[in-house]
């Protein structure tokens, strides 16, 4: 049996696996970016017109790109609907930019820490890394030129950070002077607590080629799996043929429910946002109570996690602390995953503070207040 | 701007944009595998339990899994549950079987002619192809072995071909001995107008490794894009991590209603079958009216397409003929697409039969028929 080299690059994805274990009874999870249950949708009493069951459109349905390019108008960023193509999904935008600019050697830039699962395909393509720092991406032109700039420039995962205006301008003329693809993911930016500059930094590109993409799964739901990608005109016949060799085009129902529940998105949203926002606190809160002394870390102005960087004297092995709160029924992200050369990275946590409920918070950050304590 | 090499391979499927234009009023279309709306499942009053949309398996949901592993042992073939992977569509499925096995210069066996979309996969990630005939399997063995062989066994698109049972254990045998993967592609064993043998071919694999997909398209709602594959224990990491890369889990409403209304399968496909088996019928009976003098073919077992084959007197530029037949309103599939060396192809044409009403039928194939007869 012959497999493709790219296998002996492929490994599963860290977050998946913890996701496996999270709905056993008991456990309270820190682990995943999975929105609350309370803030789904209500779908009731649902018609499904036949013509939505047939086979549709490899870029999606007309009316949903429609409502997609006029809603990142109002976000700065100013495409039409021709340059919209809908996704199972953003991970589904990251396997295609992958497959479009990717085979081994191809030099990739990528804020370290970044998103675990892009990681993860960019690797399985092939990509060498170029770390950066959101702060230091004028660093990026004293090397190499990339051929793609991987970003989450709103409420970075994991660390939360949110690029200001002048950072934005920075990485967008980094792109611009060295003719790499600038690729912004883009799934936090609607889950602000405290409001900031989230202009799409491909909105301060001038010349070159790039690609954006956001997802309907924080905001909306998961399951139903949808997102999309816009991205500048010379890319969009390639991205639109690899989405058709990939699946044809989305699931359409999806399509039809989100549509549907855009048009009371703003009310939606407060109302997600100022539950988060709660919930945000609550978490700084208990945080504050129980790791402050072992561990360093900003509060979020979005998104759904806290970074924390254990302290000196406290730094252990992430991987070993998490089999043994899995012990006691806690779980989270041990942060070496997010590194793109993990062997340096520093010792990290990742904690969602989403889905557990305030109880939940309490007891599972004192188990880890407690290992961590005893370096046990 | 630097892409990956394979983006010189890279090219639309033709029937992708065949189905844009058949959307156009008072087009007939014999292009697409587009299942009848007559034959959707009415949906209504559909209650969506927020739990559904979370975040889910990406191997799927549990019950479905369970509920295909069933229903593959009635079909011959006995996997555990475990060994299934929920798609996003069955053409998720090539993508990722492609990722696993093929780099450039993969030797892939194929049919010739075989489904267009496969080699578009293929062919973008670098295979080269072996074309093999399905009666003439064992041929394949005075060659060197290929990484894969792709075969849809049953109801071939596009030929409507079934193998013989001898067939069946010639091609496993031809992988059991090379130590090939052996992919098997099967949308449409259930559409079955006369009865004939339909056992997978991967039952009869006995060392090699294996690949068996479906799809949901067919037989229940292809705007659902739900499918799934089993394959040989030692494929299954690997292709569900693969799976995680590609999309982290399919649909979870897609699959929640495919379950239910797999509760009610065989009253559904008897329905579904005997409708087409009609318009298979009268599609027959127009051809013989129509374009008898000009083409040869069989009628199919099973599944959704004729295959005809001009004679040698009438063979003519099928690509040419599609753009006058558009003009008069009447869409089909040219063959050359269809074959790994599209140059010396035949002349072909793949006309379906379920979509077209009767009377369209009548209409469309007369237009096809004095295009041919006039060589125009």
């Amino acid at each position: 049996m012959q497999l493709a080299d790219r296998i002996a690059r492929l490994s599963p994805s860290p977050i998946r696996q913890i996701l496996s274990v999270i709905d056993q009874p008991g456990m309270i999870s820190f682990a995943g970016g999975l929105p609350s249950a309370d803030s789904f949708p209500q779908i009731d009493n649902l018609h499904v017109e036949p013509a939505l069951l047939q086979y549709g459109p490899s870029e999606g349905e007309k009316a949903l790109r429609e409502q997609i390019s006029s809603d990142l108008a109002k976000r700065g960023l100013h495409v039409s609907p021709e340059q919209v193509l809908v996704l199972s999904g953003s991970q589904q935008g990251i396997d295609l930019v992958a497959k479009l600019t990717i085979e081994k050697g191809t030099l990739v830039a990528v804020e370290s820490p970044t998103y675990l699962a892009a990681l993860q395909v960019f690797s399985l393509f092939g990509a060498g890394y170029l770390p950066f720092q959101p702060r230091e991406a004028h660093a990026l032109l004293h090397n190499t030129p990339p051929s793609l700039i991987y970003t989450i420039p709103t409420f970075q995962n994991p660390t939360g950070y949110c690029y200001t205006t002048a950072e934005r301008k920075s990485l967008a003329s980094v792109a611009d002077k060295q003719g790499s693809i600038l690729f912004e993911d883009d799934p936090y930016r609607d889950l602000v607590y405290n409001e900031c500059e989230r202009t799409p930094v491909c909105a301060f590109i001038e010349r070159s080629s790039w690609v954006y993409q956001s997802s309907f799964s924080k905001t909306f739901a998961p399951g139903l799996r949808l997102g999309y990608l816009v991205c500048s005109e010379d890319l969009y016949p390639s991205l639109s043929w690899l989405k058709q060799a990939a699946d044809l085009h989305s699931n359409r129902l999806s399509q039809s429910l989100v549509l549907s529940m855009l048009k009371h998105r703003d009310e939606r949203l407060a109302a997600v946002v100022a539950s988060y926002r709660e919930k945000r606190d609550a978490f700084s809160n208990r945080l504050n109570q129980t790791l402050a002394p072992y561990c360093d870390w900003s509060d979020p102005d979005g998104g759904l996690f806290f970074w924390l960087t254990l302290k000196d004297q406290y730094t252990l092995d992430t991987q070993l602390l998490l089999q043994k709160s899995l012990q006691q029924n806690v779980a989270f992200m041990p942060g070496t995953a997010f590194f793109p050369s993990p062997i340096a990275a520093p010792s990290c946590l990742r904690l969602n503070f989403s889905h557990a409920s305030v109880a939940e918070m309490e007891t599972g950050l004192s188990v880890l207040a407690e290992l961590i304590a005893t370096g046990d």
